[in-house]
C-alpha cells in the first residue's frame, strides 16, 4: 500500500527524554503504563484528514502553499484514492492507533445526490481496506455540513427543507458508513448552525430543527445498532457570527431541552474553548461535571488573534491541566485525542506535518506523565478535600437537610460569624510547577 | 420627605423632540400609546441604590470622587436613612415607577446575624414608608452576598456552610422583604458563584451546592406567597475568573438540571452580555427562544474594554434591537428596565446623576419608538416569513413526519440540488437604518 | 460600454428621506453643500474592485457562493476585461466619482515577473479608456504583495530578498499606473508584513526592511512626479499573528524613525481599528493629532468575532464620531471614503452589491450631516474649550514658563489643591444623541 | 529591625530541584553562572510596595480580606513606618536584591504640598536606614499621580494645570529621593494619561503637555546629576477608556515626536502586554528593536479576563521566551524584574504573599535556564540565520545598492521567481519545548 510522498520519513518510535532525533517521541512511550493504563490506552491519539490532507494552505488572504500532488488537478476517484493513501501512510508512520474523517473529506467532488452516495460509497470500500491492511482504527466520522454553498445558511438549521434533507442523507450515510468503518463515535459539528444577523433568523424554529435533527440521529443510531457515541462539537462562531453549540454548558441546556443529555456527548476542541472565553480545562471539567464528556479535538489558538488558528497544541503546562481533568472525568471511553490541528500555511514541505505532529503527542503525553504525577503526588487533592471538609462535618451535614428558612434561623441561633480562609492558590500553582518542571 | 439634596433639579417631564431642555424628555412619554401599551407599561423603568447612592465614586486605581454627604462618615442608621430619602427624593424627580436594591445598600453595615438582621428590618420599615408616600415600587430586591469578606469564596458556592448558611439568612430576610414591599421580582445574581482556579475547585459540589440553594429560594418563594419572579442573572465573569451563571444559555441549562425551568427567569444585563461574548439582542432573543426571559439590567459596556464599564445605554440603534426582542419573547410581564448603570468617576455632580438617567431613559425610549415601527413597516417580518416558507410548504411538512432514513431516501428519490438563496442581510439592515433615522 | 450584468438596476439617485425606494439615496445628496462644501466633495466615495468584484463568497469553511459570470473559468484577458467593464457599470450606477484597486484585481492571472508586467500594462490601458468614457477617477491604487504563495513570508520583510524584488516590481508598475491613472493616492497594506512566530523572526531586520522599502517607494515618487499621497494602512494582525503596522500611533513611530512623516499618511479601516483595540474615531482622532490622516476604508467589525469581517458600516451613530474626527482633523485632502466592505457569502445576487453599497453610503453620508449640525451647534466645542480653560489662563501661562523645580515650588508656594472637575460625559453623550436622533 | 509578621517564615535559600520544602528556591540560585553573569546579575529581582503591602486585598465588588496590623486604623505616619519595616523584613526574607515603591505607598496620608512633601521626606529617611540596615536597593521609584481623586482627569494630561504642577512636585521630590536612594530607575507609569471619552478631549494639547512633562523631567534628571534611566511603563488602558502609552511601539513614536528616544526606556508589564493585544515576549523584542528596552514588570494576566489581574507568574514556557528576548535585547543595564503582582483576594495570610513571590521567582530562574540553554543549543539561531541568508549573499547585496526601478529592472532581468519556503515553525516550537521540558 505504501505511497512515496513520505518515502523519507521512517516510522516515528519512542526514544525517550535523551534522545537527539528530532523525529521521534520523547515522551510518548505507547506501552508503558501510567495510572494503570498504558499511554496508548489513555491517550487514543488519531490524526485527521481535513486539515492534514485536504487543506492546500490557502487562508482567506492567499491561495494555497501545499502543492500536495493530489491537489494538481480536479479532485476525481483519483486523486481522492490518493489522497486516502497518503494518508494512511501517514498514520502508519506516525504509529497511532486512530484517524477521522468529513465524508467530503475522503471521496470525489460530487454534484448531486446520487453521485455524492456513489462516491462515498467508493471511498468508504476502499478505507475499510486500508483499515485491514494497516491496522488503524477510525475514531470518528462525520459529515460535512458546511462547505459546499448549498450549506450558506447552515445543514439541520437551514431555512430550506431542502438542505435540511440533503444534509439528512449526508448524515445518514456517514454514520452508517462509520458504523461499518468499526469507528468508536460520530460527530456533528455545527459549521454553520448558527446566524448571521438575528434580524432575518427564527432561532425558536432552528433550534427546534436542530433538536429534532439530532434526536433522528440518536434513533438512527439505534436502529444501525451502532454502539459508539454521538458526539456535539461546540464552537462560539466561526464561520458564522453565532453558532449555537456555543460551549459545553450552551450544549448541556440544548440536549436537556430535547431530551438526549444521556445520549449524546461533546467532542471539545481547544481553541474553540478560548474562542468561547474559557479555558480549554473548563470546558472539559464543566463537561465532566455535566457527565457529557466524550473526546478532545486537540490543537490550540492564539490568544492574540480571534480566530480558529488550529496550531498544534505546544504548552505543557496548558495539556497537563487539561490531562487532570479529562482524568477527574473518568478518562475516554470511546474518545480520544484527535489532531484537528494544522501546519501553518508556511510549513509547506512533508515533514513540517511531522513535526506538527510529533511535538504535539509529546506534548499531550508529558501532559499525561505530569498529571499522573500531580495524583500520585497526592497534595493537590488534599488541599481540595480540606477546603470543603466543612460539608462532610456536622454544621454541612445539618444544613442539607434544612430549607431555607430553616438554615436562616440556625445561622441566627448560632450566631454564626464565618472568617474567609485562604484558597492557597498560589501554593497551589507552585507545586504543578514543581511537578511540571522538577518533577517535584 | 424632600431632602435638599436635588434642590436644584426639576422633576423630569416630556417636553418633545423639539425641547432644548437638557433635563427634559423627549421620547419618553410615559402616557403615549405604543403597540397597545402606555410607554411606562412596556419599559417599566427602575433606578438603582447601588451604583446610584452606594457607590462613592472610586476604582481600583483610586478613591472616591463623589463626596455624598451621606458617604462623610461611618455608614450607620442615620447615614443609611439620608441616603434612603434622597434615593426616593431622586426616584420622584425622574418620575420612573420602579426602584431596586441589594439588602446591604439601604441598610447601616452590620456585625454578624443579629445586627444585619436588625438593621435590614429598619430599612425596610423606612422604605415602605417612603414607598407609601411617594408612590415609587420596588421593581426587585436582592441580597448581597459577594462584598463582604467572609463572602470572599462565593455564597451558595462557599466551600465554607457556614458561608452559605449566613447567605440563606440573607436571602431568606431579602426575599421576604421584597414580598412584603410589593416587589416584582427578587434577583439572584451569582457575583462570587464561580472559581477562581480550577485547581482548588469541587465544580460539581459547587454546582449541586448553588442549585440546591436556588430551589430552597423557590420552594421559599411559594412558602410565603411571594407571586413575583424569580430572575438569575448571567455573567460570565469579574470578580471572578469564572462565573458559573456565564450566560443566558448556561442559566438554561442550569435551571434544567435542577428543573427549575418553570420557575426562574434571567435578568439580562446589557454589558454581561458583550462580556460573555454575545450582543445585548442575542442574550434576550435566546431568552425568549428558552421561554426564560424575565427583566432587563439596562446599561452598556465599552467595546475596548474587558470589564464591567455599567455605562449609560446610549445607543439608539442598540436598544432598537433589544426593544425589539423584548417585544417578540412578548415584552415584560413583571421584568422592567433598571438601570445598573453609574456615571464616570469624573461625573461627580449631582447633576450628573440626572444627565446620566434622562439620557439613557430616552434612548431606551426611542429604541421602543423605533421597534415598534419597524414591527408596523412589517417588511422585516415578511422577509423572514418568506425565509422560512420551505418548512410550511409541502416538503417541509412531509419530512417533519420522516426519519432520518426516510428523509434520506426521499433526498435520493427527488434528486434534490437545493441553491442557496440571498439572505438579504444588507437590505434588512438598511431598513432598519431608515426606520431608526428617517422614520422610512 | 455598459454590459447586462446590472441591467435591472437603475442608476442610483437622491430622493430624500421620505422616499420609499430602497434603491435611492436618503441622506447623499451630491450636491447639498454643509460647512462649506459639497457632500460629494467631503465624502469622496469610491468602491473597491477585490470585495465587490474578484472574491467569489468563499470563506475559510467554505467555497464560493457569488457564481459571477467572470468566475466561470480561469481568470485570463477576456475574463478579466468583463470584470472591469461590470465594475465600471457598478461604480457609474452608483454615481460616486472613485474607485480602488490593487494590480491583480484587475488583471489575468499571470506567472512570473514578465507575464505579470504585460497582463497589467493591458488592464491599465483598458482601465484608462474606462475612466474616460465612465468619468469615474481612481482614489487609489496598490500592489497586492499578500496572496500569490511567493509572498507567504512576506513582501517587503520577507527573508528572501528575491520576494523582496518581485515585490517592488509590483510597487514600481502599480505606482506608475496609480500616476498615469491621474490616481490620487497610492497605498501600501502590509498584508503579510509581519510574523508568524518570533522564533524563527528577526525584527529589527524585518523592520529595516520594510523601511527602506517605504523610502524607495517615496523616492520613486518623486521621481515620476506623482503628486498623491503616499498611505499606509494599518492592520494589527491577520491573515499574520502580528503585523508592524499594527495601528495609527505604531505607524507613526515606524514612519519617524524612517524620516518619513511628513511622506506618508495613512489610510485607516473602522474593522482594522477594533482589531487593535481601539474605536474607528480614535484612529482617526490619533492620526489628526499626529498629522498623518489621510484615507479611509469604510466597513466595520463585528464586536464579537475577532476577525475582520468587512461588513459594510451601518451604524450612523458611530460614522457621526468618525466623520467629527475627520472633519476635527481637517477633513480629506487627497483621501476619501472606499468602500472595503464585502457584501455577507449569502448575500449572492447583483442587487445585494447595491443594497450594501446604497445603505453604506447613506450611513456615511447622514453621519457628515449629524456632524456638521455638532459643529454648527456649538455646545460640545464649547465643553471642551471651558474645560482646558486653565491652560490659557495665568497659571497655565506661568507653568508653560517654569522647569519641573519651578513648577513645583510654585505648588508649594501657592499651595495649590485643585479639585476635580465633572467631565460631563453623560450630558455632552446626550448632546450627541439628541443631535443624531431629533435634530436638537 | 525584625517586626515579628513574618516571623515564622524563614529566610528563603535554594536548595535545588529535588527539595521538598515549598519555601525554597528550586531553580533561583543566585550565585549560579549562566551566560557569564549569575542569576542575581541576570534577573535583578524586586518586590513592591504597593500590591504586596498596601493593598487590602479589595476589589470592585468588595472590601479588603487581608486585616494587615498597619490596615486597622488611618495611615498615620506610624502605620506608614511599620509597613515600611514589615517590608524590608520581607524583601530580607526573600532574600532579593531591589525594592521599587510609589511615593504614597510608602508614606502618611496628607493633605496638600507642604503635609506631602514633610510626610514623603520623613518616609524617604526611613528608607535610606532601611536600606542601610538590610543591604537591599531601590530598583526604582515612582510617584503616584493616578489614586487621589485631584487626578481623576490625569496627571501631566489633567485638563487643569494645577493638577498637572501638583503632580510636577510629587515627581520632582520622587525622583530626587530616588536619586538620594541611588536607585537604578525611575518610572512613570501614565495610570490617567489618557481619556475616557474622546468627546471631551484635545489629545493634540494633551499629548504635547505630556510630552513636555516628560522633558522636563528628563532635564531635571540631569540637573541633579541622576544617573538612573528614567522609563515610560505602557498599558493600553484601565483604568481609562485609552491610555497614551498603550504599547511598547506607541511609546516610541512618542518619545521620536518629543525628542526623547535616547533618554527614555521601556519598563514592560506582562499583563499590559495581553491587555494591548501582544504576547509579552513581543513587547520585549519590540522594546529590543526600537532600543529601548529597560525593564520588567513580572505578572500575568488571565486570557479570559479583561483587566490587569495582576497574578503572579507562573508559566515557565512563557517566561522562557520573555527571558530570550530580554538577552537578545542585551540583557538588563539598570532594569531587573520587578514583581508588580498581587496574591489573590482570598490569600489572605502573610505565607501566601511568599508563595506568590518564591514561585515567580523560580519560574523567571527556570526561564532564564532555558533561555540558556536554548542560546547555548544554537539551533534557533541556526534556523533565523539561514532563513535570511539571502540578504547576506550576492543578490541581497545588489538590491541593497539599488532603487525601487533598479530592483524592479533587475527582478525583470533575471526573470526571478522565488518559491515559498518553510519557515519550519512546528519544528522550532518542538525544539524549545524539548529544551524547556527535557533538557535536549
Amino acid at each position: 500500500m505504501a505511497t512515496d510522498f513520505f518515502a523519507d520519513i521512517p516510522t516515528i518510535r519512542y526514544e525517550g527524554p535523551d534522545s537527539e532525533n528530532e523525529l521521534a517521541y520523547r515522551f510518548y512511550d505507547k506501552n508503558r503504563v501510567v495510572l494503570g493504563k498504558t499511554m496508548e490506552e489513555h491517550l487514543r491519539f488519531a490524526a485527521c484528514f481535513w486539515h492534514t490532507f485536504c487543506w492546500p494552505g490557502s487562508d482567506v488572504f492567499g491561495g494555497g502553499t501545499f502543492n500536495r500532488p493530489w491537489h494538481a488537478g480536479a479532485n476525481d476517484s483519483a486523486s481522492a484514492a490518493q489522497k486516502r493513501e497518503v494518508a494512511f501512510d501517514f498514520f502508519s508512520k506516525l504509529d497511532i492507533p486512530y484517524y477521522c474523517f468529513h465524508d467530503v473529506d475522503v471521496m470525489a467532488d460530487a454534484q448531486g445526490v446520487a453521485e455524492h452516495r456513489r462516491y462515498f460509497a467508493e471511498a468508504v470500500d476502499h478505507l475499510e481496506k486500508l483499515q485491514a491492511s494497516s491496522g488503524r482504527k477510525l475514531l470518528w466520522g462525520t459529515a460535512n455540513l458546511f462547505s459546499h454553498p448549498r450549506f450558506a445558511a447552515g445543514g439541520a438549521t437551514n431555512p430550506d427543507p431542502e438542505v435540511y434533507a440533503f444534509g439528512a442523507m449526508q448524515v445518514r450515510d456517514a454514520l452508517e458508513a462509520t458504523h461499518r468503518l468499526g469507528g468508536a463515535n460520530y460527530v456533528l459539528w455545527g459549521g454553520r448552525e448558527g446566524y448571521e444577523t438575528l434580524l432575518n433568523t427564527n432561532m425558536k424554529r432552528e433550534l427546534d430543527n436542530l433538536g429534532r435533527f439530532l434526536s433522528l440521529v440518536v434513533e438512527h443510531k439505534h436502529k444501525i445498532g451502532f454502539n459508539g457515541t454521538i458526539l456535539i462539537e461546540p464552537k462560539p462562531h466561526e464561520p458564522t457570527k453565532h453558532q449555537y453549540d456555543f460551549d459545553t454548558a450552551t450544549v448541556y441546556g440544548f440536549l436537556k431541552a430535547y431530551g438526549l443529555e444521556n445520549e449524546v456527548k461533546v467532542n471539545i476542541e481547544a481553541n474553540h474553548a478560548t474562542l468561547a472565553g474559557h479555558t480549554f480545562e473548563h470546558e472539559i471539567a464543566t463537561a465532566g461535571a455535566l457527565g457529557i464528556f466524550g473526546s478532545i479535538d486537540a490543537n490550540r489558538g492564539d490568544h492574540q488573534n480571534g480566530w480558529d488558528t488550529d496550531q498544534f497544541p505546544n504548552s505543557v503546562e496548558e495539556l497537563t491541566l487539561a490531562v487532570l481533568e479529562i482524568i477527574r472525568a473518568g478518562g475516554f471511553t470511546t474518545g480520544g485525542f484527535n489532531f484537528d490541528a494544522k501546519v501553518r500555511r508556511q510549513s509547506m514541505d512533508a515533514v513540517d506535518l511531522f513535526h506538527g505532529h510529533v511535538g504535539g503527542i509529546d506534548v499531550v503525553a508529558k501532559g499525561l506523565l505530569n498529571a499522573a504525577a500531580l495524583i500520585e503526588d497526592g497534595r493537590l487533592d488534599a488541599i481540595k478535600s480540606e477546603r470543603y471538609a466543612g460539608w462532610d462535618g456536622a454544621f454541612g451535614q445539618q444544613i442539607g437537610g434544612l430549607d431555607l428558612a430553616g438554615i436562616a434561623d440556625l445561622a441566627e441561633q448560632k450566631a454564626i460569624d464565618p472568617k474567609p480562609r485562604s484558597g492557597r492558590q498560589e501554593r497551589i500553582e507552585n507545586i504543578v510547577n514543581r511537578i511540571v518542571h522538577s518533577g517535584k
